[in-house]
C-alpha cells in the first residue's frame, strides 16, 4: 500500500512529505493508520545530528494515536478498529526484563529496534525501491505505519487522538516519572527543573498524587504561569543563581531539601543541583532529560552515604500496555489535563514549522493531525 | 573520677596513653566502662589528618562495648549495669530524620557531636584542667566514657564485649547496608567491591538473607580465602583490569549485571564501576566506603535513565537503639559469625600497634580490650 510520511531523508534538513510504499503487517504485526502524533524534542535531537546512533533515511515520530486497520497472522491482542498508541518502549512480558516485575525496559526487540528494523530485520517501508528505516520502532509520521503487536497500547475508544496521543512519550514520561519511578506521596514536597512539556507533566503527577509543595524551577519567567496552570505552588528563577545558591534556597523553602526532585532540563550541571537539593536521608533525584552524548553527571559521594538517591527514568518507568491505557482513563477522567498543554496543532505539510516552534520555545507540545 | 585513655593530641601523632579526669553523666547522660573497643580506619582517618574537621586534643574510638556504670538526672531507657554498645549514630526518636521513617540519621546532637562536645556545649574529659574533645559521640579509647541515652543502644548481657563492639560500626555497616540500605532478597546476585573488614560483613549479610551469588571483588589474591570464609560465591581480581573490562566481566558472570553491588573501597573510581556493573532496569549500587575529601563520583546520566539506582549508607541505615540489639541477637544466634573477624586482641598500651597492623592491611579487626 502507500502511505503520506514526512520523510527525514537525512541529518541537519527539513522532512520532505513524499508517498512511501508500506508492506502489510507479517506475523505478530499490526498495521495502524496514525490519525495523530506529535512532535517531541527526541525526534529533533535525531534530526539534527545530535544521536550518533541515528538512521537515515527514516520516518521519524514517536508520539502517536490511531487504529488498528489490519492485523498479521498470530496477533491475538489486538483487532481492526482498536484505538491504539504506539510504543517505543514495548511490553512482551516475556523476556527477563518483562518478567522481572522492576523495570519497563523491555528487552524484546531492543536490538532490531534500535537499528531501525523490525523484529525480522527488514523494513516495511520503502522509497523507489529503497528501505525507508524506522524510528524508535513507531515511525508516527506517517499516516500509516506498520508496528510490533507487543507495541501497541489498547485505549479507549472515546479518547479524541488529538490530545491522547501525548500519552505516547511527554504525558507518560512526566507523569510516569512521578507515580512510577519516584512514587511520590500525598505530602511530599516535589522540586521540578525545567518547565517545559516534560516539567509541567512532572507538575500535575505530582499534583494528582497529593504532593504538598511543587517547586518549579527554570530560568525563563514566562514559564511560571505555566507551571501554575498545571499545579505547581512555587516558583524559582534560577537565572544568575549558583548551584550552591540554588540549593540553599530550595533548602530554605522546603525545610530542609526536598523529598523528591525531577530533572527536566537534560543538563547534568542541573542534574547535580536536583540532587544535592534534596533532604538529607531520603531525599530522591530522578534524571527524566537525556543529556548531550559525551556529558557526565557528578557529585560527591557524601551527598549519597548521607541518604539521597540518585536514579533515572525512561518512558516514565511506565509498562506500555498495561499503564499508558490508565493514564488516558486519568485524562479522560480529568485527573490530568492534555488540552491545554496542545498548543500548536498542524497538518502533515507544516511538520517543519512544530520542529522550528519547539526549537524557539514556542510551543508546549505541536501536534500534527492527518 | 579517673580514666585512663589514650589520647590523641595532635594530628599525625601516636595516641598517648594517659590517666585523665572526666566528669559525671549529667541530665540525659550515661557513665559508660567501656570493656573493649575496636579500631576502625575511621578513627585512622582523623588521627593521620585526612579529616579537614578532625578536633585535637581527643579520645577517639566509636566502636566499642561496656556496662552502664551511672546514669544522670531523668535517663530511663538504661540503668546501672546493663550492657551497651555507643551509637555514633544516635535515635532520639523525636527529631524529624528519626520521626520520618525513611532515615537512621538522627540530627538531634549532631552539631555538638561535630565539634566534640557534649549536648550542652561542653567536654567531661579533662587533662590537667585543659577539655579534651569527645570524638563522634563515643570516645571508647577511653576505659570510662560519657555519652547521651540516646547514643548507646542496649545488649543483651550474655554477648562477650570482645566480639560484640565490632557490631558498634563495622558488623553493623555492613551487614546494615545490605539489609537496610539495599534490601537484598533471596535469590539476588550481589557483588561486593573491597573485602576488608566492611566487606566480609557485606558478605555475610548478602549470605545471611539468602543471596544467589556473591562475587567479591578485590586487587589483593589473599583476600579470596577471607571471603569465601563468610559466603562469598566468586572472587574477581581485578588488578590490572579497566572500568569496562570489569563491568564486562561482571555482566557475564551474573548474566546482565549484578541485582546489588558495594562499594567498600572508599575509592571513587570503583564507585563509578559499582554503578556500572548493576543489571539495567533496576540494580542498585550502594557506597559505603569514605572517599577521599574533595573526590567526585561521576558517570553517564544515561547509567540511570535506563534504571541503574546510586545511592549510599551511613552506619549500613541501621536505626541504632532498635538495630544494634537485632545484630547483637543475629550474632548470638548464629546468623553472622564475628568471631573469626577478631584477628588481634590488645591491651590499650597496644593501641598504636593496632592502627599499624590497619595500615599494614595485616588486620580484618584489632580490638583493645580493657
Amino acid at each position: 500500500m502507500k502511505t503520506r510520511a514526512a520523510v527525514a531523508f537525512e541529518a541537519k534538513k527539513p522532512l520532505e512529505i513524499v508517498e512511501l510504499d508500506l508492506e502489510g503487517p507479517k506475523e505478530g504485526e499490526v498495521l495502524a493508520e496514525i490519525m495523530a502524533t506529535g512532535i517531541c524534542h527526541t525526534d529533533a535531537y535525531t534530526l539534527d545530528g545530535f544521536d550518533s546512533e541515528g538512521i537515515f533515511p527514516s520516518v521519524l515520530g514517536h508520539e502517536g494515536a490511531g487504529i488498528v486497520r489490519e492485523v498479521g497472522p498470530g496477533v491475538t491482542s489486538v483487532k481492526p478498529g482498536d484505538h491504539v498508541i504506539p510504543l517505543y518502549t514495548p511490553e512482551c512480558r516475556k523476556c527477563k526484563s518483562c518478567l522481572s516485575g522492576k523495570t519497563n525496559l523491555c528487552t524484546a526487540i531492543r536490538a532490531t529496534q534500535g537499528k531501525g528494523l523490525m523484529p525480522d530485520g527488514t523494513t516495511r517501508f520503502s522509497y523507489k525501491g529503497q528501505p525507508i528505516y524506522h524510528y524508535m520502532g513507531c515511525s508516527t509520521f506517517s499516516n500509516f505505519t506498520v508496528l510490533p503487536d507487543i507495541a501497541v497500547a489498547k485505549i479507549r475508544e472515546d479518547a479524541p487522538f488529538q490530545t491522547s496521543c501525548y500519552v505516547g512519550c511527554g504525558v507518560t514520561t512526566g507523569v510516569g516519572a512521578v507515580v512510577n519511578t519516584a512514587k511520590v506521596q500525598v505530602g511530599d514536597k516535589v522540586v521540578v527543573f525545567g518547565l517545559g512539556g516534560i516539567g509541567l507533566n512532572v507538575i500535575q503527577g505530582a499534583k494528582m498524587v497529593g504532593a504538598d509543595m511543587i517547586i518549579g524551577v527554570d530560568i525563563n519567567p514566562e514559564r511560571e504561569e505555566w507551571g501554575r496552570k498545571f499545579g505547581m505552588t512555587h516558583f524559582l528563577n534560577t537565572r544568575g543563581m549558583s548551584r550552591d545558591e540554588i540549593v540553599a534556597k530550595i533548602v530554605e523553602m522546603t525545610d530542609g531539601g526536598a523529598d523528591y526532585t525531577f530533572d527536566a532540563t537534560g543538563n547534568t550541571e542541573v542534574m547535580r543541583t536536583a540532587l544535592e537539593a534534596c533532604h538529607r536521608g531520603w531525599g530522591e533525584s530522578v534524571i527524566i532529560g537525556v543529556a548531550e552524548a559525551g556529558k557526565e553527571i557528578a557529585t560527591r559521594p557524601f551527598q549519597l552515604v548521607t541518604g539521597r538517591v540518585w536514579k533515572g527514568t525512561a518512558f516514565g518507568g511506565a509498562k506500555g500496555r498495561t499503564d499508558v491505557p490508565k493514564i488516558v482513563d486519568w485524562y479522560m477522567n480529568g485527573k490530568i489535563a492534555i488540552d491545554p498543554m496542545i498548543t500548536h496543532v498542524l497538518s502533515l505539510e507544516e511538520i517543519n514549522k512544530g520542529f522550528d516552534l519547539m526549537h524557539k520555545g514556542e510551543s508546549i507540545r505541536s501536534v500534527v493531525v492527518y
